[in-house]
């Protein structure tokens, strides 16, 4: 049967379980405000349903090019950084070449590859979970044909040293930067990085800033990478909701947004504080909305926060991170809760 | 550099010339009533945008598959077909093996195609715009790893012969039956034909019954073939606003569209009988929510209706189309319109 490369394949498994407190997916967990959520609603009562959207999204890519300083047609869009991910791994280098990525690190570079049937090469992060080019062999590096760094990384919630990046993007390899997390950290981005070449993206989203529901991922590269990469984009990607509810919020509610980041990083400070007191935790220095954390007995501890109805992320479907939670910053509210069942669990 | 095959791939082009009239993309055109979008705009109210939709959009699998009379899990949901299509693409055969299509037909079996670089193997219709598998030969089709046929077929509005159909799908090559325009037919839909097989899947839409803005293509497939599907699909690729809107459709706004069906219908009749007066225009039978018509000179009736603000398709990227109009049945006012400006320019 035509479909039997797929027999390994499975679906991606994301935490369902239901809790009133969710610091699982590292979404932004303060809600729009009324007055925004209310502009929004005004603009979609507007919306035709029955019509396509604008396949080429040029309001959206104006508005988007105007906060990044950059040019509308240096912008691909994407149902998600997924769609961009996936495409990215169609389209670049030769399907015979590898993938390469760090791991543990976000699982849809792997997912891409095996759904488009590309053999991977993983770089085991080092014990700072940083990279650690000297692991690969050249004789391995001529083989990938696209690499992939989520930086600020997720799980880890580091930033992957800029040098070991530029070593890979100097050597021709195409390079992508995922800096999905990137408006929660100090350090340098790499837009100016990408837009001088002609093999080194960036990818960013709206989903860690408030609107992870209408799925909208950003790919900025030179002009004539971008248009390349956009002209293999199926027409009619985004959805009209979508950029409506995109166009609303960076017109009317960007700063609203930015607010939540500032409390945000404030939060993840508290966070790290608080659980760097206690002997049996190891946190991860993040500069990411999530706190990378080590504790004794993972396993107990993620299902003791589930009885008392708060949700994070276990990390030990990857063996080498047995005992590793991803924590959301969540509300002042929600991290103190959580702040008071761990002491209450430590107990 | 390693978008170097990227370099012949055009971005797909629709009309997008600004007319009050709009007959040329295959939309429902009636707007849903105040009603129905009340409901909408109550349910995307609470729509928490800054979490993740449901990746499994359970409900609305659940609501498909009940107005399908098929269960949930042989269905797989797709950002439009287009998405699914692409998928199909890339995850049924061998990579070196064909994609096979007729034409003309929807352009975006070949451009995803094109952008995965599988090759094409493209059987041109016969005088009747139906399929002659006569021309392929036994040694073509050993190549043949994926086979699409729209049905009815865009943008010649016919069925194509379903023994024809049968006949691929018997020597085994995965067949996908596109039904987009299925709710406009009355001729027998291919369901049961895909639920019995394991290389047989229907695509469904809702954008040509009056969703378009939200992108939902629906492919049913047996339950085996559906989960090895669904498991290769990116997880979040249904956005919230999306999965909201259809459901409420689904739940309390069928009869509206039902009925939109059958003006539409009742619409393609007249529109057929009044254009098959004109000595100058030959019109194809159509179980679609269009019409196909060969006129004398398609670009010049094509300009003089932008001239009167009414845009139709003109088909004249295909070589073996010149002088060929698709029409979008529109609302009874504007197909009113329509044939009175038909009327003036043939005067």
């Amino acid at each position: 049967m035509s479909l039997q490369r797929l027999s390994f394949l499975k679906p991606y498994q994301t935490e369902t379980t239901s809790c009133s407190v969710k610091m699982s997916s590292n979404e932004n967990p303060f809600e729009l405000s009324k007055t925004l959520k209310q502009k929004i609603l005004n603009a979609i009562a507007n919306v035709p349903f029955g019509r396509y959207p604008d396949p080429t999204s040029t309001k959206l890519k104006t508005l988007i090019a105007r906060r990044f300083g950059i040019q509308p047609d240096q912008i691909v869009l994407g149902n998600g950084s997924d769609e961009l991910i996936q495409l990215l791994t169609i389209l670049v280098g030769d399907m015979h070449t590898c993938v390469m990525y760090p791991t543990p690190t976000f699982p849809m570079y792997q997912v891409a590859s095996d759904v488009v049937g590309r053999k991977r090469l993983e770089i085991p992060l080092n014990e700072h979970f940083d990279l650690d080019l000297s692991m690969i062999s050249q004789e391995e590096l001529k083989k990938v044909g696209l690499a992939f760094f989520a930086r600020p990384n997720n799980p880890t919630g580091n930033s992957f040293s800029i040098d070991q990046i530029k070593q890979i993007a100097d050597s021709g390899i195409f390079t992508v930067i995922d800096e999905a997390y990137i408006d929660f950290s100090d350090r340098e981005h790499c837009l100016s990085m990408a837009l001088k070449s002609d093999h080194v993206v960036i990818l960013r989203t709206l989903s860690k800033i408030g609107l992870a529901g209408i799925r909208l991922g950003i790919l900025i590269a030179r002009t004539d990478i971008a248009q390349k990469i956009d002209a293999a984009r199926m027409p009619f990607n985004i959805t009209y909701p979508s950029q409506i509810i995109a166009e609303t919020v960076l017109t009317e509610g960007f700063q609203e947004i930015e607010e939540h980041i500032q409390i945000i990083k404030a939060e993840r400070l508290r966070l790290f504080n608080a659980l760097n007191e206690y002997p049996g935790i190891r946190v991860i220095p993040s500069d990411a909305n999530f706190l990378f954390i080590k504790v004794d007995n993972g396993n107990q501890i993620h299902q003791q926060l589930i009885d008392r109805d708060i949700l994070v992320r276990n990390m030990n479907k990857y063996a080498s991170l047995d005992n590793y939670l991803r924590v959301s910053v969540g509300t002042p509210e929600e991290n103190t809760l959580f702040l008071e069942t761990i002491k209450d669990i430590y107990k």
